[in-house]
């Protein structure tokens, strides 16, 4: 069947990986697809830090919930926002840098996930599987100090990579209909919410996960047990606090 | 050669399009991918927005400062951050949504972006041209209006798409080396700036852009005129405003 063999629509998250190497090549493959990406008048303003050592995988683990892919997939990339570098170019060039801001760190945020994007698509065409980490911005702060990124560099995203271990079914979304709209939002009313979630709402892995969170509702596992106010308004102070560290929120002086 | 074959890294931005439509088949083929993408822990917490109404682009060319591709690309699609819907269904289950906070932005930001590169990718593995405009930050005030955004719902990035109608070379891009670093973040000395950007700036058309701009160095031309300290600082404070406006700043009520 014609999807089956479309990567980008066969594609499934893989969490458990082979003890088969990623290759010098293939990992040059990835890197050198990511940095053909789009980026904000081609400044590119980001950084990706290869960890492949089995060191720094030890000393990342806990930052990332100590998920099991990280010390165990062979090769992590870190995605950062970096104004570093071009700022220093700048300031080699006779050129005062104006990127302390918060538009400046979106701008780079940008540029970095965009790549981090490529760099999975490029892996799963060669077969590789890959985890999206998105605790790389709850603990943004322990990343900077463990990778020693410099004012001016922020973490977005990170992603485990190795050979599939694993052949899991590919997980549900929405319908399409769900997430796209024509011209103009359409907002949604009751009865497009539940046409919408009802799929998810009927499978069983949805009613098991319900019983054994002992919730009434699929939602209230995401509310109650895995994304909860509490932890999104610390996490959201963490992280704000690492973007005035790192220098992107000087609005005043820029 | 294989390198030419190979989308992923024969890629350019496009930004003049051919009469030719984008069918429906193709435009569903994009989405269909897009929505594949990996997002955080499966909420989909972003949306789509089509715009193929030539009164629409019109309308929405101002807030892309006039860009040309904007009225000209068969299709346009804004990529944005949505929580309304996922809160919606949770208010609707019985469940207390947390996510009028930075973080939830960050997290709804991240799966618009990484949806909008599979989006771009799938287009270029059929022959289309895209182009991101990275006006949609700075006048998502704008776009919020014209496309009805509500509550929940931030514009981050968006493209233009269809049929290439030139054939330009492919950009330049600093090397590899200079923008990967392996296990820790190498910071740039002046040795380092020099190498990574020398190629940029021999080239004969960073040349031209110094001239034509009278400035002496390439960088300047980034500082004084493209990426402006002044603009950067006013659309930094108009990006938070909008934050604030959309429910994404209650840190302390989340």
């Amino acid at each position: 069947m014609k999807l089956k063999n479309d990567p980008l629509l066969s594609r499934k998250t893989i969490r458990k990986y082979s003890d088969k190497e990623v290759s010098d090549a293939d990992l040059n493959y990835i890197l050198d697809a990511a940095i053909r990406t789009s980026t904000t008048g081609n400044m590119q303003v980001y950084s990706i830090i290869v960890t492949r050592e089995s060191g720094m995988k030890a000393r990342l683990a806990p930052a990332h919930f100590n998920q099991k892919m990280v010390t165990e997939a062979p090769v992590m990339l870190t995605f950062c926002a970096d104004f570093n570098r071009f700022s220093k170019w700048c300031r080699l060039r006779e050129a005062e840098p104006g990127y302390g801001n918060f538009l400046s760190f979106m701008t780079a945020a940008i540029d970095a996930l965009l790549a981090a994007q490529t760099a999975c698509i490029a892996a799963e065409s060669k077969g590789m599987g890959i985890c999206y980490l998105g605790t790389t911005t709850y603990m943004a702060d322990k990343i900077i100090e463990i990778l020693n990124l410099p004012r001016g560099v922020v973490p977005v995203t990170a992603i485990t990579l190795g050979w599939p271990a694993e052949d899991t079914e590919q997980v549900d979304r929405l319908p399409v209909a769900a997430v796209v709209h024509n011209e103009r939002y359409h907002d949604y009313d009751e009865a497009a919410i539940d046409l919408y979630y009802r799929g998810k709402e009927s499978r069983d892995d949805s009613i098991r996960f319900i019983a054994e969170n002992g919730k009434k509702t699929l939602a209230q596992v995401f509310t109650d047990v895995r994304y909860k106010k509490a932890d999104n308004i610390h996490f959201s102070e963490s992280f704000l606090e690492v973007l005035r560290k790192q220098g992107f929120m000087g609005q005043k002086e820029g």
